[in-house]
């Protein structure tokens, strides 16, 4: 891995009351995509997505159970590769690190390729290849505008 | 707010563990900061650092309870400012917009200034000033060498 992020996930319950309250804070979501609200960050992106979404696409149980109003983690970091098969030489290279691999490398709905790994602490990584994303040469990341 | 994030913090149990899995992957440390490990990532940055300072940096209680083996959240994404002044009016921008404010503006440990608030899903942004740290024009951070 190179040193750097391509994408904070941030879990939530009510995607247009998020979207609204980020909005009021002075962001400025990118592009129109359903069911997720992306925003540019300079060169990397911040998402808000449902923790419903987002744990099926972790293949994770963070759904919020009896007596506690929210679920565990609840955030995912993506790490966006160069190649479709860098996702599984990234993935591989993790669990040799000691990480659970929670998702193996397969192809996304989006159309990309995804899987994802938890480090010691739990806390949750994707990498991914996505084909509409522009990595830059030092891998900064630049949203498509629609 | 402008669309960016300076930092992402993960909570860790065991900091020379977590910095051995990161270094595996890839990942190579900047300075050398007793109790907390920094990664530049372009033009943000990674910190590790534990989760019992983390939670008393917020101001919040994630301390593993009994029957849970992992705390809540366990990560908070820093957002810093030009001026000292700036993360008060920040702050305020967030309580407007419906944040709940887990510390006021005040002065940090490190020098700076800083203050946490928790959207509405509970996900914690620390807003700082940080005057060790150079931010560019576009907001892009750049961590001191030591």
């Amino acid at each position: 891995m190179e040193n750097r992020i391509s994408l904070v996930t941030l879990g939530v319950r009510d995607l247009a009351r998020a979207r609204t309250f980020y909005e009021a804070l002075g962001w400025t979501p990118c592009g129109n995509n359903p069911g997720v609200v992306f925003f540019q960050a300079n060169g990397m992106a911040l998402a808000l997505w449902t923790t419903t979404e987002l744990a099926k696409d972790a293949k994770v149980n963070i759904a919020p159970r009896a007596g506690r109003d929210r679920p565990f983690g609840n955030v995912t970091i993506a790490y966006n590769v160069r190649n479709r098969r860098d996702v599984k030489t990234e993935l591989a290279r993790a669990k040799k690190a000691g990480a659970k691999i929670l998702r193996p490398a397969e192809t996304a709905f989006w159309g990309g390729e995804t899987g994802y790994f938890a480090d010691p602490d739990g806390h949750m990584w994707e990498v991914a290849w996505n084909p509409q994303w522009t990595l830059d040469r030092k891998g900064n990341v630049k949203l498509p505008k629609t």
